[in-house]
């Protein structure tokens, strides 16, 4: 079967950021074969696709969030950040079972696809139905069990033997659309010999590391007071940067921490909007893009965002540094498109396969309705998805070739089905 | 000519606030008749329109705007302001004739009321034509014609003569949805005796005063090298806060600047997208609200958005200020969602008019499709609004209860003869 999309605005986000007018992608099992002009002739396509009035882009890339969460979002907003977690989310989390799992991953596909991203990382617990849901849903994953590690040893060894059992068995299945990674969940909460057990099987198992790092102030003076070291040079000691490692947050740094996270090639997941919503503080991504550390977009939550649209990171991304720093030219809408696409790609050690639309890379693309009043005057379609666009702009999406959302409606999920459950496993959820 | 509409999540964004489920609103003659629950009876009523899973609450006030410039969407980004105001906003602007505000603002009215904004501030020139529109379209608005004074007394008195004939002319007009004000456009850009002259004609006429305020640090260092004084003081000393004054930005503020902001009880129009992307800074909203300032919201226009989706702003104020000032606790959703509504209203002096859902107000409201992914679990619906909706999230829109826009379509505006307009006038100006 081979695919051709005519008449479409490409953005390719590839190493120049070229943006193709009137221009056509081909795809053949999974691959893009054509990135560029209308060729001459169509008849040797199965599939023709008339994407006039819309942009192609390639598929989004969240590289950090918790999915099972949906299901509180809205619950619990606008509190102190200790008494919403100590008092809301633990004890609802706490109840969780696989059933609310299910159906909180399941909201959260839906969200995700309709509004364009193809591929996430998920760091939760009973990842069997995460991954079960990601392989029946057609999207693309990086998956851990986020592992915490304050508990007796025995608890500690079965949650690391449960974890990389995942890992090893979900790594590189339902036709390459699942990685796994290992997941110490955080410094302030894994012991030291802990992480470094967890470091010691990713090494065996040959797979990245994700972890939070350095979110809030007080995450880093307890990380002080704890380790007698700031959580870069705490993390470095314990050998975790030696792995592929990516990190969620990274607000608190000093210049000498971020030049640690260079030297090492230390990915982050910016996650601007939960750390503004929970009052963690404003990272310091100009700085990092001057180091060369690779800057990549995540939603965390929707308990603390509260959705996962990442066209919404994007825009902040752009706005949000220009605003604080009081420098309009700080990062530009082309790189903020990069960190949603490209760069996330790097960031989950994928960038080969996906991140750009890239003759030989993966057919994850999706479609914007830029015929809109948003997308008017048809000026610069790049700055326009970055700060006009919205994920509810996406009409189609597509994953290794095949359409997953046509037309704004998921077509591999249930989505009265999913609402449904979703409420229903909230109600049953013992609030206080 | 009576209609209800019921089965609604209502915000009525009354005193409290109050929420009402399965809720209905009922309108005759454009004013609401009925806020609460379902009636038992509604045979006494000639239209009945079923809201189930959606949410109505009061349509949006954006208080600051430039609605003719959404024809230079996306045409410049990320550059330094002056490079960006000297060379791309005001040589393009400077060609604008009426036909391009004709076109322009006619973009940003049907993006405005698709997205639920139903009343508009709008400071530019050419003003009769937007009037026109406002009437055409069916919108509210408050107008003025900007008057920048950086010219001979002549051309001040023109313009003078201009903006007071069009405030009088147009000041309740279109069935008392048009109400104007008089607009000095800034303190950097009109000699003193020249504020005085128009707050002396706002004085004469009885309208408001509406101004740009202390958006950048440049120029509260010009106001002190100019006039030896910091914006606020100056201005008091002209006389503007003795007339009711909205200002615009109100960015970099001293503690003093505040109190005596509040004691004039100056309306503050806060923008905050703006803000951050042109790279001016991050407003004191928090420490406005402590004083009991009221702080309302606007777009600015979509040359530094880019867009006019009110949900936007309403959810950025709602997370910057918690991010900036690492405090959870500020800008509580439920005020973020009066910003837009009722402090909106009060903003430009019609709260007892429009802002909230009560009986007696106009029936300015908008419906949400809120049975979405987005707004599930359907738990707190104010979450919901401020933290996970999208403009794109609205369905239907009325303005004294005449329907503007249904199923996201615009009923008095020919949308696709305005973008072809659009794009034809913004390809008529001349570009360097």
């Amino acid at each position: 079967m081979r695919t051709i999309v005519i008449h479409a605005t490409v953005l390719t986000v590839n190493q120049t950021n070229q943006v193709i007018y009137d221009g056509a992608i081909a795809f053949e099992n999974g691959v893009l074969t054509h990135v560029g002009q209308m060729p001459d002739k169509l008849d040797t396509y199965d599939e023709v696709i008339d994407a006039k009035g819309r942009i192609v882009m390639p598929g989004l890339v969240n590289t950090h969030g918790h999915t099972a969460m949906s299901l509180l979002r809205g619950y619990a907003d606008d509190l102190p950040l200790q008494e919403w977690l100590e008092t809301k989310m633990w004890p609802l989390e706490a109840q969780f079972t696989e059933d609310h799992v299910r159906w909180g991953t399941s909201l959260s596909i839906i969200e995700m696809l309709k509004t364009g991203t193809t591929t996430f990382v998920d760091m939760y617990d009973h990842m069997d139905m995460v991954a079960e849901l990601v392989t029946a849903s057609g999207m693309r994953a990086r998956l851990c069990r986020g592992v915490i590690g304050l508990c007796s040893a025995e608890e500690q060894t079965k949650k690391l033997e449960e974890a990389s059992a995942f890992a090893a068995k979900w790594n590189e299945t339902a036709n390459g659309r699942i990685m796994t990674m290992m997941s110490p969940h955080g410094a302030y909460t894994c012991p030291p010999d802990y992480v470094e057990r967890i470091v010691a099987r990713a090494h065996e198992l040959d797979l990245p590391v994700h972890i939070h790092m350095s979110e809030t102030e007080w995450e880093v003076q307890q990380n002080v007071a704890d380790y007698g070291a700031r959580p870069v040079a705490h993390l470095e000691k314990l050998g975790v940067f030696n792995r592929p490692t990516l990190v969620a947050h990274a607000v608190h740094l000093t210049d000498e921490e971020l030049d640690i996270l260079a030297r090492y090639d230390v990915k982050v997941s910016h996650n601007p909007i939960s750390n503004l919503k929970l009052g963690s503080g404003i990272a310091r991504v100009p700085d990092m893009m001057e180091r060369g550390i690779c800057v990549s977009l995540g939603t965390d939550s929707s308990a603390s965002n509260n959705n996962l649209d990442l066209f919404e990171e994007m825009r902040m991304v752009a706005l949000l540094h220009k605003g604080h720093r009081q420098n309009p030219v700080l990062v530009p809408a082309s790189e903020a498109l990069r960190m949603a696409t490209i760069y996330g790609a790097e960031a989950i050690f994928m960038d080969e396969q996906i991140g750009s639309l890239e003759v030989g890379k993966q057919a994850d693309f999706i479609m914007l309705n830029s015929h809109d009043v948003y997308f008017q005057p048809a000026n610069d379609p790049i700055s326009h998805v970055v700060y006009s666009a919205s994920g509810r702009d996406v009409t189609d999406v597509y994953v290794q070739g095949v359409q997953l959302v046509k037309d704004g409606k998921c077509l591999t999920m249930e989505e009265e089905t999913v609402i449904e459950n979703a409420n229903r496993m909230f109600e049953l959820l013992e609030k206080k």
